[in-house]
């Protein structure tokens, strides 16, 4: 089948790895000069909301799918009548604003921090007085990776959170003191049928994944998990890979957000996985039945951020993931991913990786 | 880095893949139109003796390999000033000619089939009178898949053996009756390093490769294949992956031949191993280290010849590779891997999967 993929960044270069092997080939539609996906299919160089180039995909593609949740809906829209697009533009808009989403969640009994609409200071100081201190305040659109978030530690901290997101539609959350981040990925095919994988740990640094552990050790809060995907992708009557991203509060889960994509929490799925988040995605948007998603051992996955040390390249412990791209500070620019017998020599390896590649970058420590 | 790759067929495809994942770029030359390999990388059409083409490959690349034996070792030579070639001309130059191949198996004490080289009717008279029936007549150079080949059983057969195979370099060889035909694929870094992988269990039918399983069981006729390829991979100074495919004879193994490049025998390590041979190729001729090349479980390759059937496509129990080419019978399309935790299961869901491809091709039985 032919595949149009909006969006060509690694996520896209590993779709199209994933879909080449299955005998399909990719067409990517992104602004960017050289791309990382540009390894795996033609790319039409055009900006997301180009109709043209937009309707040209479409005209070429069996169906159309997306990489990246920042697409304007109305251009999916557009090209709506002419090829099937999968994840639907009713799911991408959910995604888009997290009111919508938080109402989703509300609307699945799937608990979330407290949280408020703030469309003005005065719905800054009532979310304040309402939730308390710390809050977080996002705006409700395009932020990602941390982007777009003021923490409010006090009343004293309303002009400066004002000053930098005021003037948007706002939210304003809870700050969770919480034990650790999780995220499931889940998958619907074309059939409704639905599979998901194990639940993975997160650590992030400075607002970017850092490192993701599966399977999650708690049975009891991955059958939440599973549980809570599974309401999202039926409600939504979805199609393609989705991840629910979580806070672990005791034995709590709260909603953070969720992702009409794959995943960078599910990368450690090509190794780790019976069949990788992205073979998965390309089954479901290709009308195939989906694959087995049970672990295959303890995976790990490091991400390889700013730079790609030459360590990194001569690891035989890990595989190594490049994505091709040109080095900058806070760029995700690869992974790497370990599988072991047990979560303690998965931890083990992890480390041991991770200090290699810090004193090849010439730091003292993840955290200088 | 830049890897130039002589031949753009399903091994350069899957060279590319591997090669992409680690960050590298692949430039292929093959004189076909849409070759699988045009899904990895960039492909110039050429003659694989074209000078001007290889001069070029050679300028655009930072080291050069091939997929494929049969490409004119002057052609390597000629372009041998302007860049690292791995595996070597001389290397390859040894396994064009079953003559050689036989002499560089006997130097190294490596047991092979009763043969004798064969110029002329006389000489095929004389291999017959001394090896005995049947007597497997083979062209010098140029034979793969059964090609090429013919099988004397009595000397009555002698006028028919010339007519057909006669006028060329020949080689008369023994008829091995034996037990399982194996394979084992080796790898040398450019530092010298060597890894072996497991030990394969090859089935062939109608001289074309249809199921390989790995590791094979006998634990002593894999040392000693080991063995075997070491002394091959040391006397060549070899530099890539390298397979040596053997019969086995009760406790023995004869050599029958060793191509220079990964091979369909390898490609179970894919999925089943913990570095697949295609990253192994690349580690090796790119001069990273080698990654480790352990059996993950007990992995199963079928080969899907001649036609890719819908089944195939819908499986969900193995892991489809579709080379992207037009049907032809007798023609390598793509392959499935199965990996299980026991030799058994792997069998099992092997044969499960060949009978359900089976039914959806419209046959009875594989050997119709």
């Amino acid at each position: 089948m032919r595949i149009g993929i909006i969006g060509a960044g690694q996520l896209g270069r590993m779709l199209g790895f994933a879909a080449a092997r299955l005998g399909d080939t990719c067409e990517f539609l992104d602004p960017s000069a050289d791309p990382p996906a540009a390894a795996a299919g033609h790319v039409t160089r055009a900006a997301f909301d180009d109709g043209e180039a937009l309707a040209k995909l479409a005209r070429e593609s069996d169906v159309v799918t997306y990489e990246f949740e920042n697409i304007p809906v109305g251009a999916l829209r557009s090209i709506s009548a002419l090829v099937p697009i999968y994840p639907s533009a009713d799911a991408l808009r959910e995604a888009q604003d997290r009111l919508h989403e938080k109402r989703l969640f509300e609307s699945l009994h799937i608990p979330l921090p407290a949280w408020h609409p703030v469309d003005s200071r005065e719905d800054l100081s009532r979310a304040l007085a309402m939730i308390g201190q710390p809050l977080v305040l996002k705006t409700r659109r395009l932020g990602y990776d941390g982007k777009g978030q003021f923490v409010l530690r006090s009343s004293s901290d309303i002009d400066a959170a004002w000053r930098s997101l005021g003037g948007q539609p706002l939210v304003g959350e809870q700050w969770v003191d919480f034990d650790c981040e999780v995220s499931i990925v889940g998958v619907r095919g074309r059939q409704g049928e639905i599979a998901t994988y194990p639940l993975t740990r997160n650590e992030h640094v400075g607002g970017i994944l850092h490192t993701s552990r599966a399977p999650y050790e708690d049975a009891e809060v991955s059958a939440l998990a599973r549980e809570y995907v599974r309401r999202l992708l039926e409600r939504l009557q979805y199609v393609g890979v989705l991840a629910l991203e979580m806070f672990v509060a005791g034995r709590s889960l709260l909603a953070n957000e969720f992702a009409p994509r794959v995943h960078n929490s599910g990368h450690w799925t090509i190794e780790g996985a019976a069949t990788s988040q992205f073979e998965n995605h390309i089954r479901a948007v290709t009308g195939r039945p989906l694959g087995p998603t049970a672990a295959k051992g303890h995976a790990g996955m490091l991400n390889l951020i700013g730079e790609l040390p030459e360590a990194a390249r001569r690891l035989t412990s890990a595989t190594l993931h490049d994505y091709g791209k040109a080095p900058r500070p806070g760029r995700k620019l690869g992974h790497v991913t370990v599988v072991a017998d047990t979560p303690e020599e998965r931890d083990d390896r992890l480390a041991e990786i991770e200090a290699r590649i810090e004193r090849s970058q010439g730091k003292t420590g993840r955290i200088a």
